[in-house]
């Protein structure tokens, strides 16, 4: 029987791929203050603005590749060799080692991620996502039909989980827990007994994680990052984790799974991981080929990148204390922190979205209102990776509009 | 319930998402003679005898781009504008008009034949495919638990379409029709006529289709490759494409979609394009910067390529004719041949994975059994961009085989 018509329908999987932000972001009613600079601090690229720049020898390793002609066929589907050794030596530990044959190399965390999720649940099952928490995983879940259950996030214990709200998520069906360590969108650092912790529900429930550490090492003086797969010889860990945020390149598109398997448990998963990579066969070649080179980038370039991110940490701090109304989550690393908005005495502004598009409107600053990340409450999350100067200059009109604004 | 072992299940999709040529390939025995030199038919990536290079100019338009620490951060999901537009303008045509709109950039021509089945296809419904033909198709479909209908190409008429046969498969399920021209494995360039009698039955049945033209532009002289969208005002199609063929850079991993929309039918399938953009993102930014300036690689390079991919053809002709037992279909572009082996005249070769077994163990000289395209009746793939030196020492051993073998 021939259609009568060419409207072609788009596929179900199309049309339940959705990432939230994208939605929020489209009808946000943003039209700044003409006369005043617009500042944005809400893209999670610290690229944007210029004081953020990879190192040069990163650059010149890329050319080399680029100057040999020999880096441009095809590589293996899960990556090539010499980048997979590089990638499980830089991020190899005593207790938790990792040889080439543990990683896989894919187009982005985004895309280290989508492995991940992809081969631990099955449509119908369900994964544990942070809340408020990255809106990627939704994405990627929803996508492939997998229910996603959010666990809490408290604010009050700078975004530590709220472990009894996690684990009364946890049924048959659960597949697989996410866990973010240093947060997008919180800029939280988990303790070391913490992660303990969590551990401890994964291992109760014999549950495998996925520990996204795109922002691993970037940690804030007091506070360390440990990586979750170090912790455990019992709990099976896939962790993701890429070259955007450390190398600051998030357009180039190279990231990794590293598979921290444990007694086996992984045997099957590693086959499936293969798989999945058949799809489209990882990331750019020529970024592949420099990878050796490009993680032995000098400390000093992680030092100076750290160094100003704590800087811009210590402003945020400072002129983010103390405004009535505004409760800041004060970022223990990465380059993000949360602003709490105690809505009682903003009676003009309904919610986050809508203090968002009203600090856009009379001040010409943009952050995203914490809807983006399925924040409980009422926060608007700030990128503070923008140079000082703008960032002084955001802050204080944030500080005036709230001023104005509160009863 | 708690489990009580980690033993962690990969998901049904991974385990359904197969290439078939892995499966063949893996299971190969291959012990090349170690008194010849090895030589390797078998890989479709021009790149790997250092023979056909890139431009240098595509070179020099990376590293511009590299230097400017300009083209590092996120690009948007479909691919940055002036990416976008270029390849608008180089693939634009009276007849099927594309502006930055109507491009979305992917990671690979495999994640655009990725998204455009993605896109188009249901679970459970079918879609038809080319045998024999590019293994990744099935893969792609197979991973979302699309059924994939083979239709038969015609050796006799140079591969061309079994179109009543391709008509037979099509039922309500049916979602749409892959047509891959120019071809991998069979090397055919499709006439204009036949490309209208394809079309005829995609109208008769309201079928969108996928124009898988990777090899676009690569046909030799006598024939001429002619853009599917631009034989039609009414049949929606999604051509993809991208620089891994036509600019010797199959590692670099971008490729694109063309949506040539008719009368609004892909409405709602450009929506669903762009929901799975998000899912990772796109290619490399530097690369996307780079863009314009690489489809500027000037004539003459091309030129060149298809100067050399003739002459290599016409050595595959000239020597790979008149042996007994091997019946050629010569090319008329791309880089592949299929070599017909008639086994009837070699009792001791079972078939087409024996011949090639066979063939590697005695003459050192690898190529892919035509079982890998899923090729009715007993057929080995050759690719034909060695160095002249080798593809005649190649051809002379095959020829020397073929006649021991012979009775
Ligand atoms: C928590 C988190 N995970 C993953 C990603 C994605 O990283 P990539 O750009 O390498 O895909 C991001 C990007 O912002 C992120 O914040
Ligand atoms: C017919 C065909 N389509 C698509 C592709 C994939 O191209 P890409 O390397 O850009 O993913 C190939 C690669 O060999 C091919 O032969």
């Amino acid at each position: 029987m021939a259609r009568d018509s060419f409207a072609v329908p788009a596929s179900v999987v199309s049309m339940r791929t959705r990432n939230p932000i994208r939605a929020i972001v489209d009808n946000l009613k943003v039209k700044p203050n003409p006369q005043k600079e617009f500042i944005s601090l809400a893209l999670g690229d610290p690229t944007t603005f210029g004081n953020f720049k990879l190192h040069p020898t990163c650059v010149e390793a890329v050319k080399t590749q680029l100057d040999s002609y020999k880096a441009n066929g095809y590589p293996p589907s899960v990556g090539i060799e010499p980048a997979r050794a590089a990638v499980a030596k830089a991020y190899t530990r005593p207790e938790a080692p990792l040889t080439a044959a543990d990683v896989i190399l894919g187009s982005g965390c985004s895309d280290a991620l989508n492995l991940c999720i992809g081969v631990l649940a099955n449509e119908g099952q369900n994964i544990l996502l942070p809340m408020p928490g990255f809106s990627l995983y939704e994405t990627l879940a929803s996508s492939k039909g997998i229910e996603c259950r959010f666990y809490k996030l408290d604010p009050a214990r700078t975004w530590e989980i709220d472990l009894p709200h996690l684990e009364s998520l946890v049924d048959d069906n659960t597949a697989a827990i996410v866990v973010n360590n240093p947060s997008n969108p919180c800029g939280s650092v988990y303790s070391r007994a913490h992660l303990l912790d969590i551990l401890a529900v994964a291992e109760k429930h014999k549950l495998p994680i996925i520990a996204d550490e795109i922002y691993a090492d970037m940690a804030f003086a007091g506070h360390e990052f440990v990586p979750l797969a170090s912790l455990t010889t019992t709990v099976p860990i896939l962790t993701t984790s890429g070259l955007a945020k450390k190398y600051l390149v998030p357009g180039w598109r190279l990231g990794w799974v590293l598979i921290h398997d444990r007694n086996g448990a992984f045997a099957e998963v590693r086959k499936g991981l293969l798989n999945l990579t058949q799809l489209i066969l990882g990331p750019n070649s020529i970024i592949q080929a420099a990878l050796p080179e490009i993680l032995k980038a000098p400390q000093s370039f992680y030092d100076e990148t750290m160094a100003q991110l704590e800087k811009n940490a210590a402003v945020s701090r400072e002129l983010l204390a103390g405004i009535p109304g505004l409760n800041p989550v004060f970022p223990q690393g990465a380059m993000y922190l949360m602003l709490g908005i105690d809505l009682t005495v903003f009676p003009s502004i309904a919610d986050d979205v809508a203090f968002v598009e009203k600090l856009a409107e009379e001040e010409s600053v943009l952050c995203l209102p914490g809807k983006c990340f399925r924040t409980p409450g009422s926060f608007i999350r700030i990128v503070f990776t923008p140079p000082i100067d703008k960032l002084e200059s955001a802050y204080k009109r944030i500080r005036e509009f709230a001023a104005r604004h509160h009863v």
